[in-house]
């Protein structure tokens, strides 16, 4: 028994505006759709730079309403195409109160659900805290038509929780639109161990809950508002098997489409050799509530 | 600021009886000892083979209570030569009641902890639920004169909530005894999937923790009591830094005595950088402590 899903990630570069972002993103998801793929998986924030390198109050121009326009245009491109589509939107939700949310456009270009990010960075060019309420839908993964889709972003990668939160709820595949990249003024040795850190901690999630991940990683430099060195985004968008199988990588430094077929069979195989599932100490996992165990 | 620590790990192969194996871990413990561990790691049930490969009460013959005799051997062993001991013994409780449990010998020579096995797997050629009872002593580091042993064992690589746990109870270092290997009737690529699956289940853990990580895996091939193709342990026993960096890496075939020194103190620095501690959404975690969120 297949059951065959052939999935694309978007991994772009920023082209200095919305409508040159979403105009090139209209151009991959035709491709990806006439090359067979029945998901998309765009990076976060597609729209725009990075602009959380800096604290600005005019930033949250930017940021629009779910559902509103950037799901409207998504959702008639998820029609015209045929495929379901994961995106990443700067959401306004009132004066005052933003989220980072993922948006799921099923292939009838109906809004099927939102997840809003749930763990919130900040560290020096990447102030999120400031832009971003920490999200208060939980961690629920959204059906359509392909699968039920375990959708997370970011910083989520780093938390174990969050991919056994979706797992636990029946999650088919896990899905990262991501933004991450490095501090130029960092060394080679110190930019591959966090790159591949970024890799492992996929991987591992992927084996833990016998699923397939996706990241979808942007890629180019982007200069710093504050004239620091800017962030170089590590690219190395990736499709990821139930026992953490690297099925395909997109390279570091350009644009790519990055498209692959995957097994989604081939997780219910690998839980019955591993059963991890089965057994979980949920007795013993209390203090997994806690900050700290002090 | 350095906090450096020689740690060693002591792959091998079944010698063929409790006497022969702890004989050779006399020596290997000196041989680390010389070349500067103060910290050595012994792979899991090294008394014996694995007798898991089959269901057989009289394999309870083996079991001995802890502190007991290999205990005790052990700790004299870690005294002589100044180091901290994590070993593996089959612990009998009480009549009937059996545990999988590692033990951590101070260098003076006295017991400083145990830890009983909190996750037991069955599965094909390792029939542990018939063994061991579940533990129940949580997940508690160990304190020991070079630092607090975050001691888990095996099946327990597998969840990212047992190393949170430890990590969370101020873990310095995570450590696993493993007994884990190949179906001889597998196809190499499924082999290689296997092992890499295991591998990045560790390193995993390092990054999502911070963490370095220390496994130790039995080598070589045993026959199945039930004529089976047995188990050929597939070695790989590993040291890895806070990153998930592999720091050092045993062969797959053959016994190996793995020393490297790590540093303590990068722990604080990669936390630094990637706080993952700070931003835990425990406030949205309370279905972790359920077996399914159905």
């Amino acid at each position: 028994m297949n059951k065959m899903l052939t999935v694309a990630l978007v991994q772009e570069t920023d082209h200095g505006s919305t409508e040159a972002n979403l105009a090139v993103i209209e151009q991959r998801v035709a491709e990806a759709a006439a090359r067979g793929a029945k998901l998309v998986l765009l990076q976060e924030l597609h729209n725009s730079a990075y602009f959380c390198q800096h604290e600005s109050v005019a930033e949250f121009d930017r940021a629009e309403a779910v559902p509103g326009p950037t799901t409207e245009r998504l959702g008639q491109l998820a029609k015209q195409n045929g495929v379901v589509i994961v995106g990443s939107v700067f959401e306004r939700r009132a004066a005052g109160l933003y989220h980072n949310t993922a948006v799921v456009l099923e292939s009838d270009g109906t809004l099927a659900g939102k997840y809003r990010k749930m763990h919130i960075p900040d560290d020096p060019g990447f102030y999120e805290k400031f832009y971003f309420t920490p999200g208060d839908l939980g961690f629920t993964p959204i059906n359509t038509s392909v699968g039920r889709l375990g959708v997370l972003v970011c910083w989520d990668q780093w938390y174990p929780e969050a991919a056994r939160m979706m797992a636990l709820a029946g999650a088919d595949l896990l899905l990262y639109p991501t933004a991450i990249g490095w501090d130029p003024s960092d060394d080679t040795a110190e930019n591959a161990r966090q790159r591949d850190a970024w890799m492992l901690s996929h991987r591992g999630h992927a084996v833990a809950n016998g699923l397939p991940v996706l990241s979808c990683n942007r890629t180019g430099h982007e200069p710093s508002p504050l004239g620091a060195a800017g962030i170089r985004f590590w690219g190395s968008s990736h499709i990821l098997g139930p026992q953490g199988e690297l099925l395909a990588e997109a390279g570091i430094d350009a644009p790519e489409l990055l498209i692959h077929e995957i097994d989604l069979a081939r997780s219910e195989n690998v839980r019955r050799m591993w059963p991890f599932l089965r057994d979980r100490r949920i007795d013993a996992y209390q203090d997994l509530l806690r900050r700290y165990r002090d």
